[in-house]
């Protein structure tokens, strides 16, 4: 193991207490260097016997469930009683660590509930401009070859708290949660569109799904041609019912409602079908100056490069000055995360995270820095930057570039759709931390 | 992408209808190769609608678990009614693809159930040969570097059900069912010895579990200044109740029970405890011939390279002649695996199974390879190799060096620990899948 010296170990890298990010790892001497979390205890035997280390425990369930002393660890809920409107389930990232979204905590959004679909009934259908339209059962499936990869998947509305002018009080939750990451294991399109034969007027296709809102988004074929994926399994298991059991389109890197849920039919076609979703839901207005004014981005495919710090973030206060670990996530719809820089002050300046290995492609980034406060005030900032070459924009360039908010608010909808800007976390001399803008 | 002639797609590259495992991937005119899985269907609009498609489905739940559909996908219990001894659960590896074994899933052994603990009440403890004993609450953990890695965890006692001297006809949950994988995060034990200030006599530790039976291995102190590490999170959540909430040992390769759950204790010796679990349960006896009679392994810490086929296995009978894509997953102690070889023909041929990437030391790697059955006996295999230059013994091999079965039937709970045999499924005309010895 590479030794560093105590000089090095507690080398800060910039302002604020941002030290090097391979400070304190494996650091001979450290104990000098005052990390100083623990408590120095008498230590003698034996040890003091806690209630659980003196009766039997639990039975073995046949599929375990979190302790309960883990039941703050669950999604947030958008819609609680079922009400008649979309229930929207929120990843709880300031309690997570790692680059994987365990499947109980996926983020899942879906419009009318979450269908019982019987796999041995569901069907999938290719048709359109195809030599041969075929039917596939779960079971045919499953004898095509399968290949696994991590991908994220997030809703085109994650991060659209930032949009508003003022910092909207929530955790990262709140503001990032319908984003989440997870192996997914099923059979490339690709094969199955060579089965079908591909006529060579299609150039795009429609993904439906089974459910009652038979949502629908069109494609270019071209992705289906490359990554897309006919989806069966989430890390390792059977699809999670609300993330589209028993398949969906995966389509890495791009907006989450594209990943049409409970897939049971992809139409090859000329033309996009110009559906509801694409038409009206997600599509940004753009800026109302005279030569945009009325037009709009449409098919924003691509979730750009983003990050934000999971740890510390608002109601994760700091008891106490000395040594923290900054940790967060970060990803791009275009590849892999190429760096991740960190701030305490606001973006005076700036310091590089380590990033977690293996980075991989359109898939989250685990990123981490030690930091020592000192007690004062803060500003944490992460920016993430890919490997195409892209780079989270500031917020106040963005929302210069989307154009401020229109006088009526339904255009907000719109307009807040697609925010990859840097996030800002504000800590007080309290230890407080809150959303803050800079 | 690199498209294949028809002739390479179908190419047999071993007896039995073993194929190239590149065939089939993204081949162009493969619907001429005929994997012909699918239904031809007229496939006119409008589709049929399934109940699912006309109705409300369910409520989103704060934690997700899975579909009622797939409820065969749980883990088999050998202490179903909770009496007073070990409950040991497994994973249902044939009904699991990709590299990741899901949390609900994760195979668990606990000796008097699983301990409800208070993660604000538990202390780990780290005294014997250190310049100064500490104490660290899960708090003080938290905010100290953290890191991320997969790695499997198996016990000394899995795939023992192949030392019996006919084949037991179980499936691959019940023989090879205590093994998983998952991502685990936490603070490596090397920075935390570094706190306390390593004795230059201490050469082993003893660390001690915090439930009921306080479970106590010794361990080198080299392995705990390697690779080591302090888990506190698994796929990204909190431990599970039954794999050592909110702690645990991960020793990366090692053997399962010495991944101590509920961990509250190190203490750095001179040498091993000789604990009763190290010296009366994991160690094997020595070949009854004369220069090793008596004599006994101990300290069997490595996990030696093993694979096994989960898809078809026992229980996954073949419906109809064509295509199949075996599946399995390989693993490694020492490190990454380094090639997978596959026979349908009881190992008079093999051919090289495509290896699922990133392949990651100590972790489940997935392999893949596509045959075509035509209906008669098939004998299926696979055979892994490591980065180290191991590989799978044959069970013959294995069983003459562990020396034959003796007459007293109680020695053979320590004989057929750590087996790491080939395992071989017998295909019948009819399709049925069995397990056999080859």
């Amino acid at each position: 193991m590479k030794r560093r010296t105590p000089d090095q170990q507690d080398e800060t890298v910039a302002g604020n207490g941002l030290l090097h990010r391979r400070a304190l790892l494996g650091a001979a001497g450290i104990a000098g260097a005052g990390i100083g979390l623990h408590t120095t205890g008498a230590a003698a035997e034996p040890l003091a016997e806690p209630p659980w280390g003196l009766t039997i425990g639990n039975d073995t369930p046949p599929y375990q469930t979190p302790s309960k002393f883990a039941g703050n660890v669950v999604r947030s809920l958008s819609n609680p009683r079922f009400e008649p409107r979309s229930s929207l389930s929120r990843t709880p990232h300031h309690l997570l660590e790692g680059s994987t979204t365990p499947n109980g905590l996926h983020f899942t959004i879906n419009h009318t509930g979450i269908p019982d679909i019987d796999p041995r009934l569901h069907r999938l259908l290719i048709h359109g401009l195809v030599r041969r339209p075929l039917v596939f059962t779960l079971d045919a499936l499953l004898r095509y070859p399968l290949t696994s990869r991590p991908a994220f998947v997030e809703c085109g509305g994650n991060s659209a708290p930032l949009f508003s002018p003022k910092p909207i009080q929530a955790n990262v939750q709140a503001l990032h949660g319908l984003s989440s990451c997870a192996e997914w294991t099923g059979v490339k399109l690709s094969t199955l569109l060579d089965e079908c034969g591909v006529d060579p007027s299609a150039k795009w296709f429609i993904a439906e799904g089974g459910d009652a809102p038979h949502l629908m988004r069109s494609v270019p074929l071209s992705k289906g041609l490359d990554d897309a994926m006919i989806a069966l399994y989430q890390n390792g298991e059977p699809l999670m019912p609300g993330n589209g059991f028993p398949m969906r389109l995966l389509l890495p890197g791009w907006e989450g409602n594209l990943n049409i849920k409970f897939l049971r039919r992809i139409k090859l076609v000329t033309e996009p079908a110009m559906s509801f979703w694409e038409s009206q839901v997600y599509t940004e207005p753009m800026p109302a100056r005279s030569e945009t004014k009325g037009k709009s981005y449409n098919f924003t495919f691509l979730n750009e490069v983003k990050s934000f710090i999971t740890r510390p973030s608002p109601g994760q206060d700091l008891k106490q000055p000395g040594l923290y670990e900054i940790s967060g996530i970060a990803y791009s719809g275009r590849g892999k995360i190429a760096k991740v820089m960190v701030s305490a002050d606001g973006g005076r300046s700036w310091a590089q995270a380590a990033l977690q290995a293996p980075v991989m492609a359109k898939a989250f980034t685990r990123f981490r820095l030690p930091w020592r406060w000192n007690g004062g005030p803060a500003l944490l900032q992460s920016r993430a930057w890919d490997d195409q070459g892209a780079f989270q924009p500031t917020r106040a360039a963005f929302v210069a570039a989307r154009g401020e908010l229109e006088a009526e608010p339904s255009i907000m909808a719109f307009k807040n759709h697609h925010i990859n800007v840097i996030t800002s976390w504000a800590v007080d001399q309290h230890g407080t931390v809150r959303h803050a803008y800079a």
